[in-house]
């Protein structure tokens, strides 16, 4: 596993000889490594809008995933997918047909990658076709919905993989593994700020019925998943304050900001924003007894920035989407069990924590966590 | 006013040219700038511990305030301290009879630098002795006692100044001017992590009977304190979080970590930690609508470095406590209006929202705040 990762640090090639760009890791020449022999996951993509789009163009540099198929509501953008990525025919659906997928021997797994409503029904579906899911975050809408998805896929005995992409990521993944080495001492404080100014406010993702939510569903679960991967703890209690400056913008049900904070079992406190409408953010912090990690920027699609009190992070730079698609392949297909999960499970606890701080921000009282 | 700080910009002395060390810009020869021939502020320090000689040890390079006197209950050290200061024995008084220094005409103000929980009677003697008094935050152990030394002062018609050394800091100057000028847009965001493991438990600044408190009222009083100056708004809620870790060193009443939350009228908010148990913090962020700053260190005694969307921040390296006493001779003398008011008024406001964040915390409410 991670063989590219780890060959690459053996040769010493380090963040910045491959800093040519933000693809620069993903676009390294194949003679660097031996040529992966084993099997490939070929996968369609279900939703062809932005990040859809990003996660194809991932997805050219992958060795062991590639494009395959796509499902959409727009026949338009099918054939557009179809010449751009060389995609048959026989591998195109739409969203009345695509159960159809049970009988299709070359498609292995279905990426998910539409409105949140949807994934629910649609990762369901997939199950129910036979087909290894893969579903963007939030997983769902709610916990109850999440743990119908999980028990659908166990039924189907398909893989239900959520797509955390910094799970994959090496400054995180470096960060996490000086964390349990003991090279922070005793963790005390974590801090993620996680949020940036919306744009078109007719995007899906500002609509209550198709997004479940505002900036929480969407950004502010990096601050939530990044708490519990940096801490190495689930929450046991939550606050959080919610304000709202623009509510022509962001509507009932939709959160603009919401600041939250977490309690752990050892005592170590998170303090948490979210926000749609805060310019500038993209930062996490960890303070331990020994020592501190700083990542700016943190979760942000470009090159992930770090230092702890050891010096600067210096990882590869990678296309989180080729690493995460390459790395999902070996978690479907060798069961591989990545450093942190990505399975449904995994899901599942985010939509907790998020129904949790929903819930707080209401009441404007603490809320204890069982997860 | 400011004039040596307004010379040494005019002439580019930047930064990095006065970065010799922590006193550089206190080190600069007088050459720089015309000899100063105003009043001299004279001073006398009450309370001979670790801040009363950082203060002292300050004061030699000021040019418009002077260390002429002591207070002290320890004999001994008035020794020293003559020795070292060139203080004559008429200058020096013990807690028993510093009311005497109402009959010295060589002193003209007293910096009351003593555990928190003797401001109070302290500052009211000073007053009655026909004194200015100058108090190290936070002025008092909560508002009541803040509003009596405010009184005591006015009746007796002498000034009181609170030892915010923050506000006469350059690179915080700078930030205040920006986004008085617009240069942040509208401000959506500020953050304040200020703290860092308390040393000995014997201190009393882990008394509650002495300090009235604990990482609030020492440390937290920072981020309160900067939030207000920094967003430029006076807060209207707060909410926070108390955390405990270790009950043998924090004991009852002696906060170790608390995370508050802020919201001003404008709508920004404000997400801040207060800590005696937690390493590698001071930092100050703001976030608005065109730009952002980040602070780092925001608030220790070293030299403060900071940035915005603009670029570095290259404003001059100061001691902290040598332009504060400078600045503070022309608020007593000349009447002049510092940028940030260190008048009590000013202390007592950040008592007010000392008393709502500890109310917050213990009954986990929101708290309104009228000051």
């Amino acid at each position: 596993m991670n063989s590219r990762r780890d060959f690459l640090q053996k040769i010493g090639v380090s963040a910045l000889m491959l800093q040519l760009g933000s693809v620069a890791f993903a676009d390294t020449p194949n003679h660097f490594e031996q040529p992966y022999d084993g099997k490939v996951l070929r996968v369609a993509i279900m939703g062809l809008g932005g990040y859809g789009t990003r996660v194809a163009e991932a997805m050219k540099a992958c060795t062991k995933a590639k494009l395959v198929g796509v499902i959409s509501g727009t026949p338009s953008k099918i054939k557009e997918w179809q010449t751009k990525y060389n995609i048959p025919e026989k591998n195109c659906y739409n969203y009345e047909n695509f159960d159809q997928v049970k009988n299709n021997k070359d498609i292995d797994a279905i990426y998910v990658i539409t409105p949140n409503a949807l994934h629910h029904s649609q990762v369901i579906r997939v199950a129910k076709a036979g087909k290894h899911a893969i579903c963007e975050k939030p997983m769902a809408l709610n916990a109850i919905e999440a743990q119908e998805m999980i028990d659908a896929c166990k039924k189907a005995n398909v893989k239900l993989l959520i797509g955390y992409r910094m799970h994959f990521e090496p400054h995180t993944l470096e960060v996490i593994r000086m964390r349990k080495a003991g090279e922070f001492g005793k963790i005390m404080f974590f801090q993620a700020q996680c949020g940036f100014k919306a744009g078109d406010p007719n995007q899906w993702r500002l609509n209550k019925a198709l997004a479940g939510g505002g900036a929480m569903m969407d950004i502010g679960i990096y601050a939530i998943n990044g708490a519990r991967y940096m801490v190495g703890e689930e929450p046991i209690w939550v606050t959080a304050q919610e304000t709202k400056t623009d509510s022509l913008k962001f509507k009932e049900g939709v959160d603009e900001t919401i600041q939250f904070q977490l309690g752990f079992p050892s005592g170590a406190v998170a303090s948490c924003l979210s926000s749609y409408n805060i310019n500038y953010l993209d930062r996490f912090f960890m303070s331990g007894n020994n020592g501190f990690a700083e990542m700016q920027p943190s979760t942000g699609y470009g090159p992930i920035k770090g230092r702890t009190h050891k010096g600067e992070l210096m990882q590869a730079i990678t296309t989180h989407q080729t690493v995460q698609m390459d790395e999902m392949a070996t978690i479907i297909f060798d069961d591989n069990k990545p450093i942190v999960p990505v399975n449904g499970e995994e899901g599942l606890k985010d939509l907790k924590i998020i129904e949790a701080i929903y819930l707080a921000a209401k009441i404007e009282k603490k809320v204890n966590l069982n997860i």
